[in-house]
């Protein structure tokens, strides 16, 4: 009775119930499911365009064709790292928007890349036959090589396919390790800015007003996929309902939600809890007050700062949430319970007791080895302790030109034959470099590596023994050469003898670092990674036997769609409308940042229908990555635009709460208005709405 | 047996055991204990001069007498407050030192008060009297009443006495509300700065080297006690044992420890845990970025935020710490194994058992209502949204001549009759502000206030609609006039009408925010500190009947007496020695601060021994307040100053570790071979020494 007693508790935490729970893969949809709880049925056909139609932007984030002529529809906040590098000094298009009105105007953004999911190849039979009765760093090795090994054959054998070729191919693990796919992308590398409002209506109510809800946020902009210099033809795209969706109608959000924790175990957690999020959450917090800081001391300094800024803000607020979640008593208990209940199913399965051996208790012990390396693997091997993009150059061109020199399976993951066009683009792409930013990052972040680390640690030592976090950051900036992308490019075609040779102070450092680093990635792939990737692959198989595959794997960057209502919550007593409406931003604005409106926005009040709907929620289940996907109704017609969630959908990342999650939308109306009314964008509206 | 077990298993968590465990009072002193352990009895005499000899900083710290002269011994970051009070842009004390070597150059510490311990008296009895049979709310009252009453007759009764009174009176509660005494004090308010070293040496390895060990920091000053303008008379003092202590040897420490947390249930830590903690380090987190990049603009800010910011980088460790020792399984069990032995102790006596009643529960449901407030609690009637000593002014002068006008023990407790001299003095003393400074925490404070209480809140709104948290903290600052002392005492002394009539813009802001706050600070002792507090004094009966009281009780910024032995420890594998000496200090300048050397230090460095003993570790349980105590031998000698403690010892606030937590001192040979050798204090060194 125990059992069957725990594990219908079980069902009940790991299965989507009536909830909207679950980013579904396209293979594995839950059509009746959604049949049951809303009366419509989705088809092969309707899932099968959205596929084509949803990009992935290779920054983070999702997108969707919105015309036949590869425009596409995304946040704002998803083309802040477009916007920041091609704006300088004299033209800052963060702060002033982008608004060319001529396609001719249209910008590449560098390093933009665009992908559209094409194929997905099931390899798990593959990747479990050579690791087979292998020990759990064996096994690790053996399996990055075949993944590896895969991802270069599967380029090659695409380069073949003349009617689609050439893809590119990219290993995914499901259900942590419980299958393995191949996923093919077509990639577009030439994506062009097309449109983007100001950041101030963009963003309005910046870090006060994220992951808050009622809000006012025309947090999109436009993009275009190229190809041969021409618009891409996209014939699979979305058009629009410009009246939006109805208050409780049925919306699917579809994209690339990047990873949700759903499935690690408590141990993993406590991590989480005890190590990782607090040593994150108190560096970029003082991070966030010097660049703050930083920021009030120029027009210049505020416009360099803005678009990191904004990004380290809204992961503080990510943290502070999951850290939230985590200190709750009420989830801790139910993952504890959760697991509690699949142990002892595995103990009544002899069988599966064998299979599945003491994966908890494995998982456990790499977390506590974890805790002992965590401080210096971030600070030496992760990126806390040299924060600059010029160091992270120099980190790409010491590490890359080494591992192309090796056979393709033996590389560390990252720079396998299938990742280094990546690689390549952003090493070599022209981006602003600002150094007074930089001294800032790169100082910062070696003071902290100072305080955690300690004084007397050895790396330390060798690096400060004479200098300070601000006198070696100076140097080591005003010194290097590598803000040049010529120098890059020569020293990365170079190859190994030109990184020898060569005496830039951030290559000194990053070939002074490296063996170092590279000892330590050891430890934490051996003896963290490794029996990691063991016990969850063994929890896997536990979590099959019990519930087959009726559930959802964890979120990896790879497309899935969500279900959901456009629908209010209540919060403390108080109902949420889902809707919120034009005329409550004049209210709210207070003439001052973050509150502030453009002119342009002032000056057109007055020909604007102050009911037009703004922003709206729904119970869909998202989480960052999903950011510009587009919401879609049963009829597969674009009705938003998801840009955030609520505060409560942060503790998303571990459980799915129906009755308070909820993702935000920017409305379509209100889109539409902005480029026909305020910012005179007929061409694009005309090609949204299908008369170009 | 059940019983038997956990009350066995809990004796040994809530007793000190063999270890050097406790912070006691003079009273409930562990004679047998110590002389069990260390073979030494420490008689009545050796308590009484100590008593005598210890001294109270009202900022926060303790000190010690070391001449008949009023000469007391303590930290040099308890100084911090006069050094930073004194200088200015034209004379940088905190940088550069403080020396006049005669007398009669010895400086007024503005608002310095200096306390000496004379009595203490037991109203246990009269507190349970008046509060017998009341609710909690009621009770809370009732008591706060009756304590500001006994606080305000005790005073007036010393006044009769003519041999030692007046005194100051302060009501302490001990063992969480068990126990109520009357603590007198002899007040010493001309405090006169005497000798400071530069900042430079006294925190040598500033932030990075805190609560670190081995150390190398001089931390140490020297202030004198004046009576009727000249140097107090102090009979009872410690005389110096130079070569210090040997290692093993039993040492005291005797001092204030401020606040600790061993005795709280394990509702409330998990509040500490879930709330208050998080929220304390995010903001300061961010707040410390906000001063260190403001520091980099000159030579003028960096020297304005040297004070406050050494404060808050202590904080943020201590909080770190304290939040990494709750986020341990292992501390987080075994209070709640000692929790639930008592809560089945209890149940195991009936009569008990209607005493306490559901004290427990009571204090759980307070935590969550406390939970409910908590932002708008700190953020309206704590600091956290108007940090700024100009609106700390504004508050005083409001609050403090509303509350003046009515009787005594109506009052809010902080303006009983027995606190208004202390917060006169601060509100009259001439300090120097920083505008620049002031607007920089009072923006940041306010930005936070709407962040965390959001941009929608009805204070916010009201304080924030046209203005943002730059706009309205530039034109508080530059509009008032409260910097200026005489504006202050005119404002005082004009009492409520003159307030009333004022339109500083700043006591407008106070005024504004009065009625909010002082409604949630109702809320605040209704509906949490009462029922805490009978809950807590219900559980102390409790704890009581179980181990009668050979515990100590919490730490409460009293008197108390630890006792240990000066020994390193085992830092994962890793002997670490007790003792430190001058040549490694030497060997880890590099130069830049903070491990850059004073020139004078330097320039002595060929005439010192290099052997001299610097810092040590002591297995003494010391916590925040002790820092200026002295370290004294079993013959009443001063053999060191504590400042620090160890890590470890952070996670002292909710248990003592043996193994591991350390107090680290300043040893007497390197404080003694500074002012010789170093800077040439020849006559104080006469004074400390017996042979002026």
């Amino acid at each position: 009775m125990m059992v069957r007693f725990v594990l219908a508790a079980l069902v009940l935490a790991c299965t989507p119930a009536l909830a909207d729970e679950g980013m579904w893969t396209l293979s594995n949809f839950p059509t009746e499911k959604i049949e049951q709880a809303y009366g419509a049925r989705i088809d092969g056909d309707w899932l099968n365009r959205v596929q084509r139609s949803v990009t992935r932007l290779e920054g983070g984030c999702t997108g969707s064709f919105v015309s036949p002529e590869g425009l596409v529809l995304t946040n704002h906040h998803c083309a802040m790292a477009c916007l920041s590098e091609l704006s300088s000094q004299a033209e800052d298009l963060i702060g002033n928007g982008f608004n060319p009105r001529a396609r001719s105007g249209e910008r590449r953004c560098p390093g933009g890349i665009i992908s559209v999911l094409t194929d997905v190849e099931d390899v798990t039979a593959k990747i479990n036959s050579v690791t087979a009765g292998l020990e759990s760093a064996k096994a690790n090795e053996v399996r990055k090589q075949e993944l590896s090994r895969l991802e270069a054959a599967c380029v090659e054998a695409t380069k073949q396919n003349r009617s689609i070729g050439p893809l590119a191919c990219e290993s995914v693990s499901l259900y942590q390790g419980g299958q393995y796919f191949l996923y093919k992308y077509k990639r577009y590398d030439d994506v062009r800015l097309v449109f983007a409002p100001e950041s101030s209506i963009a963003a309005f109510g910046g870090d006060p007003d994220n992951f808050n809800f009622p809000r006012w946020s025309l947090d999109f902009s436009l993009m275009r996929a190229y190809e041969n210099g021409k618009p891409a033809r996209t014939p699979n795209y979305l058009g629009w309902r410009a009246e939006g969706p109805n208050e409780n109608e049925l919306v699917f959000v579809a994209g690339h939600p990047g990873t949700t924790s759903r499935l690690l175990t408590v141990e993993q957690l406590k991590l989480q809890r005890d190590t990782q999020f607090p040593a994150y959450l108190y560096r970029n917090s003082e991070l966030r007050g010097r660049l703050i800081q930083w920021g009030k001391t120029g027009d210049e300094p505020n416009r360099i700062i803005q678009r990191s800024l904004q990004s380290y803000e809204n992961s503080l607020k990510v943290y502070r949430g999951l850290q939230r979640a985590l200190l709750s008593d009420r989830l801790m208990a139910e993952k504890a319970a959760t697991e509690q209940g699949l142990r002892e199913f595995v103990l009544s399965k002899p069988q599966l007791t064998s299979e599945v051996g003491s994966a908890w208790d494995d998982i456990a012990s790499a977390q506590d080895r974890y805790r002992q390396i965590y401080d210096r693997y971030q600070y030496l091997e992760g990126s806390a302790g040299f924060t600059s993009r010029l160091f992270g150059y120099a980190r790409q061109l010491v590490r890359g030109t080494a591992e192309r020199n090796k056979q393709n399976e033996l590389r560390l993951r990252e720079y396998a034959d299938s990742n280094l066009p990546k690689i390549e683009a952003a090493l070599l792409a022209p981006a602003p470099i600002y150094p007074d930013y930089e001294k800032l990052t790169l100082s910062f972040s070696l003071d902290k590596m100072r305080e955690q680390l300690g004084p007397d640690d050895p790396m330390v030592r060798q690096l400060m023994s004479e200098d300070s976090p601000d006198t070696l950051a100076a140097r080591l900036i005003d010194q290097t050469k590598l803000a040049d992308a010529a120098t890059r490019k020569a020293l990365w075609e170079g190859g190994t003898q030109a990184i020898e040779a060569s005496t830039d102070p951030m290559i000194v450092l990053a070939r002074q670092l490296d063996q170092e680093a590279r000892a330590l990635r050891k430890v934490y792939e051996d003896e963290v990674q490794a029996p990691v990737a063991s016990g969850q692959e063994r929890i896997a198989r536990a979590r099959f036997a019990a519930f087959g595959t009726e559930t959802y794997p964890d979120a990896t960057f790879t497309l899935r769609v969500s279900y959901g209502a456009v629908k209010g919550w209540n919060e403390k007593g108080e109902d949420i409308p889902p809707f919120t409406k034009l005329a409550r931003l004049y209210e709210r604005a207070t003439g001052k940042a973050p509150f502030k409106l453009p002119q342009v926005w002032l000056d057109a009040r007055d020909k604007l229908d102050l009911d037009t709907r703004f922003n709206f929620v729904t119970t869909n289940d998202i989480v960052g990555g999903n950011s510009g996907s587009p919401l879609i109704d049963v009829e597969g017609r674009l009705v938003g635009l998801a840009f955030d969630g609520n505060m409560h959908s942060l503790s998303g990342n571990y459980w799915y709460d129906a009755e308070l999650n909820r993702a935000v939308a920017v409305h379509p109306a209100i889109m539409l208005t902005a480029l026909r009314d305020v910012y005179g964008a007929k061409e694009l509206v005309q090609e949204i709405s299908g008369k170009r």
